[in-house]
């Protein structure tokens, strides 16, 4: 059995280019970059290529970006550092409901730091209102920030106009870019943006990788203090080998990003109207504006995990939720603030593919799901009735 | 030229043994471990394994160690994280004047936001006094920080005495053992350390996996706010294949320590006798305890920078000062605390040798060294009138 993997907003496979890059790092090009020796030299001159080609993918001056391990740590510094840093200013932040649990934790300390944070609701298509972050801007904000592409449901939020209005008030503002950066284009002066996260794992790079943009000019308290690397900005010897790999995949992902969505989108619509077909199962985010290969749903009468569980024996890898919650087994907040009932949230699927993805990998979806969902209803106490349907309500879990 | 490669304290190659266990994560093993189908269960098992291994280098229990980044990340996180989690019980820290940046400048951040720091003298050979750490101890105090062994003058400090008085006063006890861990035995439990930072390219493990060993029952607030890894402690996408060679170079590490040092040792002696019957140069640290691969030195009349260009340039790679400061061209904090004169301490210089160093290479070096001291001094302004000394103090920079 061939496994298909429908679950590349969890991780992707490193791409063998990318691979190759990093090899050297890891032998003989192993210096420490702050060294003032060849070995040194060498993997200085490597993370500062490595930077360009980060900056290139979203339109950044190399020296706006700062290497970080991953996504979360990028959302953490984000948040702290701006809120540490212009507390004197201001102790109001405005995020949304649909954050990643690292911007929304991250929130959370801060209001136990004194800092006051309002969370935007979002409709039911998982959009944020621009009119809505206008409006909750006073003069105490001093930091807003919006998830670019949701991981659990696709939506991609309207950043440019939201990034337009913090501009006109002053306020810096942040946005996740984790899942999206690398696989739809992004610039961030177009987009107004002063801090982006991204992550190279999520664009065929190394886990261990990460980076956060920041707009010349910003004032960030660090993270991670210590010494000079990253400019003072983030502490710590470099991971050169994933550096280097961000580099390569960001310098790929630029390169392939028409070709690659255009692979990857019509599969994606494949997948969609077959499941759609199923009775009672709902896409959830945005029908049309959504990552390239993210297709999202609610299946009434079972449970989520159910559903992985199952699938994966039968070669299909899938997630419910987010990666980061789907061992957590509770109802998506994510889906819960669009609208969805709880009965309705403990049946969320998400797959997402990738590059890699073929047309029979589809295929073989496409005969699959559908049984698989069968076979689940068949057995569910909760799909008892089904054919002869009552009201939805009467079968919710309680 | 073959290049001898004296830099251990700044970076580590990869042991060829690590470098395999790693690659399986960088190819086909590439789940995310929060995953629930076999990819995401082999990645969770490998971390996991990774995780015991770690452990048993420094006798914790594997629940006990959170992994991190790198080093500075792991000191940054014991700091904060412990001051952030105590301040209602009191707001006073201890550390050492010979921290690292990482430590020292998370202790500068605390005072910013309210916190008190002491910042313990140490005597020539760097050791920190137990006692005087227990008199600075008031009722206020919820945390000592004292680095293990320094990266810079490789002085051990007599942890296990810190430890034993912080424990009979109830304060929580952190020792950045970052360039220690691995190289030497050491035994959180005999330590009586409550936190521990580790790093594993200071063990021939890769860049971009660290540790902080957290004793159970201690209270944190995370640096990282996020997803459910590392037990809600530290979130992000772990980087697998980086923890996984962490896990292996612990076990090598533990297997081979003693076989390791007593190899250095002797080659580090060997050095150590060379290059003190050099006039006017002086050994920094503690004569006898002091890593077993360190050799540092101050020489009179020549600049840090200068030594280093050269040894490099005839292929000898070292250090001046820490190698996260010997880019700022500063005095080393470090050794003006140990009571190095100013012009003195500009002319630092740092061997550290590994298990890859040879007979041969230590020839080399006490061949080389020497001329390169005569072929400095005598092109240094500083160094007029040598071999008719007059009163040092004239030859001092200004």
């Amino acid at each position: 059995m061939k496994e298909i993997y429908m679950d590349h907003v969890a991780t992707n496979p490193l791409h063998p280019e990318v691979l190759d890059a990093m090899m050297p790092y890891f032998r003989e090009q192993y210096g420490n970059p702050l060294s003032l020796y060849e070995l040194g030299i060498n993997a200085r001159e490597a993370i500062e290529k490595a930077r360009a080609e980060t900056a290139a993918l979203i339109n950044a001056n190399p020296n706006e970006i700062i290497f970080t391990s991953n996504g979360a740590e990028s959302n953490n510094y984000a948040l702290k550092g701006i809120a540490f840093a212009n507390q004197s200013r201001g102790k109001h932040i405005i995020v949304s409901r649909i954050e990643h649990h690292s911007v929304l934790n991250s929130a959370r300390f801060l209001e136990k730091s004194g800092f006051a944070v309002t969370y935007l609701p979002v409709d039911k298509n998982g959009l944020v209102d621009p009119q809505a972050v206008e409006k909750a801007i006073n003069d105490e904000t001093i930091l807003i920030s919006i998830i670019h592409a949701s991981p659990e449901i696709g939506t991609i939020q309207p950043i440019e106009e939201i990034g337009n209005i913090a501009k006109q008030k002053g306020v810096v503002f942040h946005t996740d870019a984790v899942v999206s950066a690398g696989n739809i284009p992004i610039d961030v002066k177009a987009f107004n943006v002063d801090l982006m996260s991204l992550a190279a794992h999520q664009f065929y790079g190394p886990k261990g990788a990460a980076a956060l943009y920041l707009k010349g000019g910003t004032r960030i308290v660090p993270l991670i203090y210590g010494g000079i690397q990253e400019g003072g900005r983030r502490a710590g010897t470099e991971n050169v080998p994933a550096i280097v790999g961000m580099g390569k995949a960001a310098h790929l992902a630029k390169q392939d990003m028409q070709s690659r969505a255009g692979h990857i989108r019509p599969l994606r619509d494949r997948i969609i109207s077959t499941v759609l077909k199923i009775n009672n199962v709902f896409l959830t985010g945005h029908p049309e504006q959504r990552l390239p290969g993210h297709a999202s749903f609610v299946v009434e009468y079972i449970e989520g995990e159910a559903m992985l569980l199952l699938l994966a024996a039968k070669g299909i890898y899938s997630a419910s939720g987010s990666a980061c919650s789907s061992k957590a087994l509770k109802s998506s907040p994510v889906l819960l603030s669009i609208g969805t009932p709880v009965h309705l949230a403990q049946g969320s699927v998400v797959f997402t593919i990738g590059s890699g993805t073929t047309e029979k990998d589809i295929d073989s979806f496409n005969e699959v799901f559908p049984q698989t969902i069968t076979q689940l209803r068949n057995i569910s106490p909760y799909a008892k009735g089904w054919g002869e349907m009552e009201d939805p309500k009467c079968t919710a879990k309680k």
